[in-house]
């Protein structure tokens, strides 16, 4: 009798926090997808079902040397608030790369996804910001404009918080929540370009599909994480801000390319469709070089990898191996 | 708390048997895939898995009208029997059309597959078939070989068996099995071309790599149903056969172009890349012609589409809530 271990959401938040593990688990996996030839991520499967204003992507990796790769399901169904439901939902298979036989369900509602969205954020700042950099300023008052900043204090000294939303009563709602989680000054800004001015590292994390942040308002020695652009429309950054950038880098550049914010630069006709940018992975391989004076203006564009997915979701099923967390069942 | 519906192996086989149901439920899909401008079937996703000889597909799709649509994991791993376990797996998740949540995890491995795969093969005999029929050919001696059979048997009056299949001990094997099941004469062939001599419905069942089929075998009236090519390397049909064919019809015109055996006539060159053919759903939807004399030589191409998926796990789940069948499970 086959035996598959299931793993619902409140397990994994107990057994997968935010933490120096798991950026170091997707830090592996950026490395592996830039360097590792043996490595397969096939393009992104997509699905819409525009009756319910719903799309649903699905993601996969293969790395050698995991013992599992996962295929991650993600749903977004934007009328689900009307419903009383989250918009987004999700859960990953885990597979075992030697037999393909299924080893975990992680009904996981989206939560291993956020974690490993964040942690890519923390890798990001962590070979691409200034070391000093201890000024942090983020776009977007949802789930991950709290999981960001909390996984750049991973890898920065952050000793000041701010925060810019289009509601900026959601701003502020934000702001009360991380006075509690972290002792540093946080402060809701009305004015972007003011949140941005003297700011070391910008993170936006915003569903926006026009930019809201502007060339002109970025200062040598700036880092951006743009994590909020994962699909054709979305757009959160100026094209002309990945024209100057100093360095610009990119999750995936298939992906960039197609879905990022490189994506919308090379549409805006300032980089040509072919031009060539290192992937984080090379960079954290030392196999490219990033940020290389204090005065450079460097940019991390993440639309999301399956071999995050399939880094964070092994590293679950190890953790609850050991644990012996979630439940068997006999299928 | 949300609640998913969890069906085993065994819990599936006894809800969807191979019959006339599950006929009813795939050409239904097929008409939508045709007819139906808001169906959305993605192109297939694929991931390689070379250390281990592995391989995944993952086909969805959404159909207007039905109430959740299916994500289906098909693992195929050719070193497993050498570690006792059966190649092919997989599993479905299905999903609701109207919120993206989870509703049931169909732990099928695989058999519902078989199911819409001989299902298919059916609908194809069905619309394209003499409808008088009554000896049939296979070529292979497997899983499908007998299903595919057994789905003939519920659309047309079969009344002589013949198997031919590359390893004849494996056809002489499957002949005992046959003739259990069936009361009519069943003989394994030594020569294909003898089996397909005289024969009425001929069904191609092989993970050939090469044409099984030689195109001068084939007789006035006969139908062919190829649906052993899933994959780009693989190929049952003598590519001079699609050219000849008066009729030729394929799941989905995209994937066969892609996958199926017209992908190899266009290799050859005997098809243009370009070249119109109708789909299974445009014959069943009245939409474009099919069969339209008794000396017509018609070949169906079946490549496996995610429409079919969709629709035969849509029935798993209502067969499932009606019976009460499986397992709640909370997360």
């Amino acid at each position: 009798m086959p035996v598959i271990r299931i793993l619902t959401e409140p397990e994994l938040r107990q057994i997968i926090p935010l933490d120096a593990d798991a950026v170091k688990c997707t830090e592996g996996a950026f490395r592996a997808l830039a360097v590792d030839k043996q490595v397969e991520m096939p393009p992104i499967l997509r699905l819409d079902v525009p009756e319910s204003r719903g799309e649903v992507d699905v993601k996969t990796a293969y790395i050698p040397g995991l013992s599992g790769f996962a295929i991650k399901i993600s749903p977004g169904f934007f009328d689900n608030p009307k419903l009383g439901l989250p918009s987004t939902n999700g859960m990953m298979v885990l597979l075992s790369s030697k037999t393909g036989l299924v080893q975990a369900l992680l009904l996981d509602n989206g939560y291993l996804t956020d974690v490993r969205t964040a942690a890519a954020g923390a890798v990001a700042a962590k070979h691409l910001s200034r070391h000093d950099a201890s000024i942090a300023t983020v776009f977007g008052a949802g789930v991950q404009a709290r999981l960001q900043l909390q996984a750049l204090t991973l890898v920065r000294p952050i000793q000041e918080v701010r925060i810019w939303a289009r509601d900026h009563s959601k701003a502020e709602a934000l702001v009360d929540q991380l006075k509690l989680d972290h002792g540093v000054p946080v402060t809701a800004f009305a004015d972007p370009k003011e949140a941005v001015s003297g700011s070391h590292v910008i993170v936006t994390t915003t569903p926006a599909d026009r930019p809201i942040l502007d060339a002109s308002w970025l200062e040598p020695g700036q880092h951006v994480t743009a994590m909020g652009s994962d699909a054709e429309h979305k757009n959160e950054i100026d094209p002309m801000a990945i024209a100057r950038a100093d360095i610009y880098v990119a999750d995936s550049l298939k992906q960039t390319r197609r879905l990022g914010e490189l994506h919308h630069a090379i549409e805006a006709g300032v980089v040509a469709s072919d031009a060539d940018f290192p992937e984080l992975g090379h960079i954290i391989a030392g196999a490219k070089v990033g940020r290389s004076r204090d005065a450079d203006i460097t940019i991390a564009d993440l639309t999301g990898t399956g071999v995050q997915d399939t880094a964070i979701a092994t590293l679950a099923f190890q953790r609850a191996e050991e644990l012996s967390a979630g439940k068997m069942f006999e299928c």
